[in-house]
């Protein structure tokens, strides 16, 4: 079991991984086939310890630390070596799947389960991490425990988050017996992968089984509001008006234009609208909306932003209604590590399946890794690019597929004894 | 005071008019210098009596009918000839001006005090009206007394509509006493003008002191909704996109480009838009907004409303998102009678008034009453085009001109006894 072509032959349990996956969605299961295990809930407890309980019985050692996140380590030969670390989160959203997240840790259980099973020793530890609260449904920030991990924000900061009831991270993480001891990002890490499903729609328009995910999109949040004057609609001339809505909706449009523009990791979306007084016949007076670009550099983001605030002073003055355009939020651009990305890709060609480079558009926990470590991401196809949704669906093939490519990427980098 | 000279020298008193607008106003006067005195409450009832003991006062008789509106008649020599009538509404928005209807009925009390202060007996008699519930904010349909008066539906479906607190209109006039004995619309009408703020700022905007309205606006209103289908708006790019906010935004704008097409009187608005589930990071799924479409001619609104369809019918096609434009209402336009447009005309030139030919946006009680016999308007200016708000303004000088206007207006359709 220890030269190179027996260790190319290796493959995980896709049924065991499977039946893991479905264990874990016991706890929480909704009605439609969903799971609402909401972050530091009591069946947020119950699925840490389901999860905890297999390392034990895989013999790894827990470690907790004080933000809650969980390291499941199984020991290398060199145990001074960084460990060679995956992970992912296991709280859902409200109305979430099964797979957001849950893959990505069980993914990595089945890993270490299958290096038992032949008897394989790695050079570096290998590590399976869950995240606290990556969601952030019920706290924000959101992925707080990969952020507090990896100094993004103070585990202060994190712990003062409150939920709607009042509720606070610190007293939370204590009722369900998950503050630990260690200081959240006081080992080093050799590399991180994550497995998880796409959330979108391009592997399967492509009838690929792995995206090889070269880095996640930059994004800038903007609330826009033009201000006209609200008159009655019957007794108004057009030539008299001064409607923030015509005035939003060629802006509106350019938001997806300057996207197309940037081409092919371009997006923008206008989300959320809100017109006032919101009167079949008053002409709106003031409208507000989301702007929400994104793409593959900070530096393409900034020109669409650019592009759409250009557009905006222009509709201003040619119309003489006021437009500000407010930025909520900036998520940096992140590349992975060429190294990560090139072993996902070799993994996925040396198994057979089909492959191709894609970008995450959403955020990870390995977006924060990142900075802490060499990382990559290892996406599978998700049924009609649907997730945050109860009927979140993904083929069991694709997710052996997924595990497997995890599986060698993380032996290439952790090395093989042998 | 009975040749053509004396009669042409007649002004009303102005400031009586005034005292008297003010003072009903302070019947549900608010902080902010408006009034909330909504159809068939208590307030409404001291008001009817207030206007009634000044009919009283200026020798007139007092007849109610069944929907509770009043008739205040100053008789003529030939008490025969069907009456020339003025008339508007004293129910107000619940944020409501002070002259918004108050000042239809209050000018047609001060013609009627001026013509007793000088001793002029006309030929047909005159009569002064308010009609229930004009504005419609507490019952609806809007223009109830008026529209039960001219037959547009049943006094049993006005009786039966109910407030949101479950009071039908039948209980409440019966509470304040305003159930009369006279069936609505039993008695012939000669003519009937309404003077009224504009509601609009056209007359400012021309700084012209009487508006001769030509006729009312006919009004189509419409639900549109474009499904698409709601996706992350991170993941997905744009290609696979089904945006319905963006297939929704030209449409939005060809509402008020039809309009355009259509001038001078066509007006568009969308005044309303829901966006599902409008949140920032996710695609809209599904956009509904309305349409209102108006015009000089129920021609001319039919060919706005089919260009728009038309345009609708051509995006859904390229986008392959669902339409839906479904009617929602229809008031007909209403063209005005020439006598009673040119009696105002004549008025107005005689007194020296700047004036000029206005359409009405909105609907008023006179679009009822054309259906019954000549009818007309008189606008004038208020301040800004702002009406149905508290901060509603009209100026003395231009409250006086409209009702010298009406005066001499309801004098040439009566006949002086000279």
């Amino acid at each position: 079991m220890n030269t190179a072509t027996t260790i190319d032959s290796l493959r995980i349990n896709g049924e065991r991984l499977w039946d893991s996956l479905m264990q874990l969605a016991q706890i929480g299961a909704t009605p439609k086939g969903g799971v609402c295990r909401l972050t530091l809930t009591d069946l947020d407890k119950q699925g840490r310890d389901l999860v905890i309980g297999w390392a034990i019985d895989a013999g790894m050692r827990i470690t907790i630390d004080q933000i809650g996140n969980g390291f499941m380590r199984r020991a290398g030969r060199n145990n001074a070596l960084p460990p060679i670390m995956t992970g992912s989160h296991i709280d859902t959203q409200p109305t979430g799947g099964k797979f957001d997240g849950n893959y990505g840790v069980l993914a990595g259980i089945e890993v270490v389960r299958t290096l038992n099973d032949h008897g394989i020793e790695t050079e570096a530890p290998i590590e399976v991490a869950f995240w606290t609260n990556e969601e952030g449904s019920r706290f924000v920030p959101v992925m707080m425990g990969s952020g507090v991990f990896a100094k993004a924000f103070t585990l202060a900061h994190a712990y003062a988050a409150t939920d709607t009831e009042g509720k606070t991270v610190k007293d939370e993480l204590a009722r369900i017996g998950y503050i630990g001891e260690q200081e959240p990002g006081d080992h080093p890490i050799g590399a991180y992968f994550e497995t998880h499903i796409e959330q979108g729609p391009v592997l399967e328009d492509n009838d690929t089984t792995i995206g090889v995910v070269q880095g996640v999109l930059g994004i800038r949040w903007f609330d826009c509001t033009v201000t006209g004057m609200e008159a009655h609609a019957g007794p108004t001339p057009m030539a008299l008006r001064k409607d923030a809505l015509q005035v939003a909706t060629p802006l509106m449009q350019d938001v997806v234009a300057a996207a197309r523009r940037h081409p092919p990791h371009g997006r923008g979306t206008v989300g959320m609208v809100q017109v006032f007084p919101n009167s079949r016949n008053v002409i709106p007076g003031r409208v507000k909306f989301s702007i929400d670009l994104r793409n593959s550099t900070d530096e393409l983001v900034d020109e669409m932003a650019d592009e759409v605030k250009a557009l905006a002073a222009r509709l201003s003055a040619e119309s003489g209604l006021g437009i500000q355009i407010e930025q909520v939020s900036s998520y940096p651009a992140q590349v992975f590590h060429p190294d990560c990305v090139d072993a996902v890709a070799r993994a996925a060609h040396k198994l057979g399946y089909s492959n191709m480079p894609v970008v995450s558009g959403a955020g990870h926990d390995a977006v924060y890794m990142a900075n802490l470590a060499p990382s990559g991401m290892i996406f599978i196809p998700c049924k009609d690019g649907i997730s945050h949704n109860e009927i979140e669906d993904a083929k069991p093939e694709h997710l052996t597929a997924g595990c497997n490519v995890l599986l060698h990427a993380m032996l290439e980098r952790a090395g093989v004894v042998g």
